[in-house]
């Protein structure tokens, strides 16, 4: 890869809030930070074979997508409006029932173009055949985390662990280091304490992390009290769960226990507001969860519940549903939730010597947003222009691995005309499959 | 002004849920729709000076800003995270206080340009110097909606009552007609009854409506109950308000008698919903409103309170945040939500017959969405689409008038490298006015 030098109107390096290095740059050096600081700090043995001399932008790590389902992209739009559980009976489930490998790609494929556009640099992935979403987080050029969602009963549940061995044990460090792997049991209500247990062994072995869906809506917590006595959390607990690296997505509803239980085993949460917002499930105690020491990141959750991938919209609801939430504007602050969405992403995945801030010795995973816009003006705190003002659309490069992988809002490791077309006509055919399949019921 | 053509994939009307013509057209002669169909329906004698042909895109009414401080950009990022009663006593007030009227002008044309971008057609604005902020909406092309702010008090509220009729005498119909007036008491607890019964009186003579602030925060609530022993609304009754057509913004806190009485009077609502999260003043029942029969539109409300002056934002959180508000995934659905930012806020302001569909005779204020992106495939809905996945930097093309303000993410009416360089220098020369106050003090 080309040694790439930035230079730049400030770089936010999310390693400790003020940590602005104003007119500064970075010296990118193979998929390393070689050096960050201040306009001609650079070593004089770095040569950049490329300068990105970029005078009204700012560099920030890249966004970190905790917890999506990127292949549902192909769903956006399908079914909106509707109480939850008609809307996964009636229409995302029997759709999610026909999905093809090939599908499964496409809408991959779809969802990394939308991502690396909005500065996502890494993202969290719960879904089926993976080795295809593998495949097309590799082709992006993005960094992934990847786990087959398992859901727990008899042979299927057997299936999917037999699966999710298999995929780790094939996919963990691939695509050059972009993609490491956890296993993904589905949720406390689909997967019960015997079959978690026999996950927990395999990922003590394999040594990776389970990603799992906790705490997410008050049915869940009515289910899992009635049939165990306890919250889902204190019953993860219970069946050994956080003995492991644990990114556990929702965490909606949690009493006082839950949230030291989750502090305690530095379980790395993801938050999802626009979706927890979007099905109605509630919001998450995050200043509360904060406080106690916890690690939350933010995710966007599946398209067909968001209905986009934008990391710059689930940093604003986060600050502004605290704020609404807790009735005192000055929680959550800016600062706070732009490290969520960068370094504080990055504890979750358990990544943070790897990714989420500007340092030297990180992966090169750097954003620049464009600032010379009427909706950036003035500039008074890079910070709040960002969190309050900014959108995905002022993001104009995109590297990751220090490979740029967008410049000037084009993509350069995908084709997008071609990645629309096809999603489109795939959506389609699912809709055309399930029409099918509903008159032959 | 050129007669146009536009030939686009869709129309969404917004005369009535489903009103959309596929593969549809608009003839706009002057200032007025003269015709919209489906392609080919335009009548022969129609022969256009200019056809914009986009397959690609969506056609829509221009955005409503029902509610905004357009010059509080200039306070953008300049303090945000603070409690309320902090930011504005030892922030924005003393800014405010050292603002010139070049800097209401500079900021206003700043928030013109940024509406533009975003799709906004129309604003509803309450400030002070309203001559600049009506000579900033004039050489923007925008529509503007303008009222001067007024404190009830003493002779200031005398002052700026008197100021208030000539700024309307000057400006109503102003602007090709563009601009029209309303009087802009602030509140009720910044303008007693006796003041109201002046202005409702000169209101009445002049043929205006009222723009005011309405039940906002907890603490309005508290005090006008303390003072008066009622509600804000209940206040504004018996203080003859209503009798007007009137502009409400904010009505966060209502009682169901409250809900029964704006919907009564057909008042106007400015519903806020990232203003009131930002500031934690908490959430309006709309859905309620909605039930009522009251006519809701959608705001910005002033930059530094937001932090910007993006309406496709307000449209999806107000989606998103009646859903999770009423623990109801099926709430608020995206053709309500995408009315109340179009037709519904032409109500809220009494334009109707005006502005807010794309139906014929009405004014040709006409956006055109770019659908060919990444995060807008697939397209199963188009309203779902706009409301829960599309951004502001969608917007593509923007007639206001039957004029082309923007074409391909360029205003045109405006030179928006000055207007960015003059908002920076007008927003730090405010500041160092501001720290020299201080230190006089």
């Amino acid at each position: 890869m080309a040694d790439l030098l930035i230079k730049c109107m400030a770089v936010l390096t999310m390693d400790g809030e003020g940590d602005i290095i104003h007119n500064g740059e970075i010296a990118v050096r193979d998929d390393v930070i070689y050096h960050v600081g201040p306009s001609g700090s650079t070593p004089g043995d770095f040569s950049p074979e490329r300068v990105l001399d970029y005078p009204r932008m700012v560099a920030l790590p890249g966004f970190v997508n905790c917890h999506t389902h990127a292949a549902m992209t192909l769903f956006r739009g399908y079914a909106d409006d509707l109480p939850l559980m008609q809307w996964l009976n009636e229409k995302i489930w029997p759709l999610e029932a026909l999905l093809t490998q090939e599908d499964i790609y496409k809408g991959t494929l779809l969802c990394c173009a939308e991502m690396i556009r909005g500065g996502t640099t890494t993202f969290a992935d719960m879904y089926v055949d993976m080795g295809r979403v593998a495949q097309a987080a590799d082709e992006s050029g993005m960094r992934a985390v990847l786990s087959r969602g398992m859901v727990g009963f008899g042979s299927a549940g057997e299936k999917a662990l037999a699966e999710s061995i298999e995929f780790i044990k094939q996919w963990y460090g691939g695509a050059g280091g972009r993609v490491a792997c956890m296993f993904g049991p589905h949720a406390p209500y689909t997967c019960p304490p015997e079959f978690l247990k026999k996950v927990i062994a395999a990922a003590k072995e394999l040594d990776v992390a389970i990603h799992i869906h906790l705490a997410e809506t008050n049915d869940e917590i009515n289910e899992i009290n009635e049939k165990y006595g306890q919250t889902p959390i204190a019953l993860m607990e219970e069946t050994g769960l956080f003995e492991l690296p644990v990114l556990a997505a929702h965490c909606v509803h949690l009493n006082d226990n839950d949230i030291a239980t989750l502090a305690r085993h530095r379980v790395g949460i993801a938050h999802n507001p626009q979706s927890n917002m979007k099905l109605a499930s509630g919001v998450a105690p995050v200043t509360r969860l904060l406080e106690a020491g916890a690690v939350v990141g933010l995710g966007t959750d599946g398209a067909s519940s968001n209905n986009n991938v934008d990391m710059l919209e689930e940093v604003r609801a986060t600050a502004l549903l605290q704020k609404l939430h807790t009735g005192d504007a000055s929680a959550l602050p800016a600062y706070q939730a732009l490290y969520m969405a960068t370094a504080g992403g990055a504890r979750a995945l358990g990544m943070q010597d790897q990714i989420g801030r500007l340092v030297n010795g990180l992966k090169a995973d750097i954003i620049l947003m464009d600032m010379h816009k009427p909706h950036l003006y003035p500039l008074f705190d890079i910070y709040a222009q960002i969190v309050y003002a900014a959108a995905s659309a002022d993001v104009h490069t995109v590297i990751i691995n220090g490979r740029v992988v967008m410049e000037n809002r084009r993509v350069l490791t995908l084709d997008e005309d071609v990645i629309m077309a096809e999603a489109q006509r795939c959506a389609e055919l699912l809709v055309q499959r399930s029409n099918i399949a509903k008159k032959q019921q």
